[in-house]
């Protein structure tokens, strides 16, 4: 395969039933080559899960829409997830491909063919993803019903453009977002978050669900800059990344709304009590500093997002949508179905979880299974649900001594 | 006049001895008609202070330049600012004059006929800000040195767009930005502030410093966005606006540096404690919520700007041009004389002051001269200074106690 007058080995790829190139100059065997910044053009097959929802959330988001969509995907790589949503998500009308490296362009050209897609379904970029975005409602009068921002790093300077030409029409557009530089949110690169997400993270034993809900705030708050408002429909952590999906909405009273989900975590370093409390603006009285448990002083998150991380008309027609034959097929079927399995209650449970490790850790003492706990928790009075964001996590209303005193009983 | 077919009595005015008229439909005398948003082209008077100080700045800016330096009014309304940034600074070489109304443009036409202005010293732009501004680098490959963002009302959505355009070249571009709702603000209407200005007001006996600082924070966190950084040389209040002079240069440094300097303002309505505490990022401990001095609950203001509001050299060049003929003809003079002379020392105070009326009122007793309070105050050992934002406030070290026993004192 030649582009651009280099010749490549072009590596035929199959996904969810696809079939794709991907160019590669040298021809080292594909268990030898290292996916990241260095390939010709990105491909992850790690983030399968990543594309696969993407093809359930957007087949939901059409059921609500009465026209066919139009689909951005700003930074398409090989152009494999907007073949895919051509190919499976039949409320997809038309999709504006993009990616600043030509020859990604050119393998997506070679894609489109190999998939036979006619060229009206079809629009071709070699732009900047922020210039593409800031520039196409001006440009051309239009705006994208759908944008797919998914970079290598940090997705905070696409997402002013992408608020300029998303539509709003119909309850919203449908933005999906991707953040793959978790040492920011998660709080180890504290100044990088504070810079890029506008608020500051803090160390706990629940830091996925703490960046997740970082990444939806600096959503929102970009959002709220155009007047433009938030509501997160499906929110993932998994293998390094995290990402949201959120309807984008115009309004003031919209933006107010978005404002009241705001709020910060308290979290007691010494006996690891946590609580989060949404911010009443109206007020602006300060809490105590001290942990209401044992005293000490307790450390406070910047603002996040204590909202819903998912939608549950969008959550039940995920589930709904497993039993399709189709999506059964997806390569990763099972982990979206554990997703869903694990995330589909986490909307009930206060704003973070225990990781039962770390507190049997500070305890100097083993733990037993989570449906053990559970059962316990239950005879306690207390719901309880495993999460997404952890394995080994617990959501549940009881308390940080509840849950001591819970893991010391097991001990005897 | 006659402009696109509808007849305006041209009304002649002057303004530091450039002249220019403003198109009226009516012909009613200059005392009856309300200066807003109804005017054909808006014109205010009592902003003047705002244009002269402008050219100071832009003056001062000049000399730190090694190049001839182009300006862009993005809302030139009558076109008078940047006709007189053409004939009184020196430095500045080309004006790009923007207004979306085709009645303002049409009057700044005749406007730069009547001061013979040479075509090749200005270009027109009938465009609105937002879109001038965000793809002018785009569609020249330029960039502006000067700004001015001057709307009525909240100028906070042309700050994004502003930031795509300015230079950072040799030490940074000069944004010149006005806010003229100062309700927002000052913390009249909260709810709005949170969603235009990215922070939260108290109410507090310092509004306008604390609008101020509201002001130049969201200013810096929009310049974060974009990995630009901000530094402030000169701000005012007065009027009802706020008017921000500030360098924007671009660097990572530089955006964690200017992270250093957001604070928090803790405020104790029961005693009228008050402190600034800078955001310590690193260590996310909780400050306590009781006023050390009454032991009551406080009050805290989200994250503001609590570095400096001027920079020395800027202010030192500023009184050092009170000197100049041509200055002292503007007719702001006296206004700009007593600014400068108010505010010079500000920088060296904590980022709040203290209104005497309010102190007074709060004991239920009578206040003597400011002269008075700071001869006391210094025997006590206090510096203090008289500050711009408010002609009955106090800037100085000394502590609420130490206020109100001074005041008490003055009783008996």
């Amino acid at each position: 395969m030649k582009i651009r007058n280099e010749e490549y080995n072009p590596i035929e790829v199959e996904e969810a039933g696809v079939k794709f190139f991907l160019p590669e100059k040298d021809s080292k065997p594909e268990s030898e080559k290292k996916i990241g910044k260095s390939m010709s053009v990105f491909y992850n097959p790690r983030m399968t899960i990543n594309r696969d929802l993407t093809i359930c959330v957007v087949n939901t988001y059409s059921k609500q829409r009465t026209t066919k969509l139009s689909y951005c995907d700003s930074m398409a790589a090989t152009g494999i997830r907007a073949i895919r949503l051509l190919k499976q998500c039949p409320g997809i009308e038309k999709v504006h491909i993009n990616d600043l490296n030509p020859i990604a362009i050119e393998t997506i050209k070679n894609n489109l063919e190999l998939n036979e897609v006619p060229s009206g379904q079809y629009k071709l970029y070699t732009k900047d993803a922020k210039s593409l975005l800031s520039h196409f409602h001006e440009d051309t009068d239009e705006y994208f019903d759908i944008i797919d921002i998914d970079p290598f790093g940090s997705p905070c300077q696409y997402i002013p453009a992408a608020m300029q030409s998303i539509s709003v029409s119909e309850g919203g557009g449908l933005l999906c977002a991707t953040a793959t530089d978790t040492p920011v949110l998660f709080g180890i690169k504290k100044e990088a978050c504070i810079r890029k997400y506008l608020t500051s993270p803090i160390r706990t034993d629940f830091l996925k669900e703490m960046g997740t809900r970082i990444f939806i705030y600096y959503l929102a708050k970009i959002a709220n800059l155009f007047e433009l408002y938030i509501k997160p429909v499906i929110s993932i952590s998994a293998n390094h990344f995290v990402r949201v999906f959120l309807l984008v909405r115009k309004g003031i009273l919209g933006v107010n709304s978005n404002i009241r989900e705001f709020g910060t975590y308290q979290y007691c370093r010494n006996c690891l009590h946590r609580s989060a409390e949404k911010f009443e603006y109206s007020k602006s009285t300060m809490k105590s500093n001290l942990c209401p448990i044992c005293g000490e002083t307790m450390i406070s998150s910047g603002l996040l997002w204590l909202g819903d991380l998912h939608n549950s008309e969008y959550m039940t027609n995920l589930e709904g949508q497993l039993a399709d034959s189709l999506i059964q097929s997806f390569p990763s079927y099972i982990q979206m179905k554990k997703f869903v399995e694990l995330a589909k209650n986490e909307n009930k449970f206060p704003p973070y979880f225990y990781s039962i490790p770390k507190l049997a850790d500070s305890l100097n003492c083993t733990y037993p299974s989570l449906g053990k706990l559970r059962e316990h928790l239950k005879e306690l009075g207390h719901n309880s649900s495993r999460t997404h964001f952890d394995p080994q996590g617990l959501k549940t209303t009881a308390s940080i001594v509840e849950m001591k005193n819970l893991l010391k009983n097991f001990q005897s």
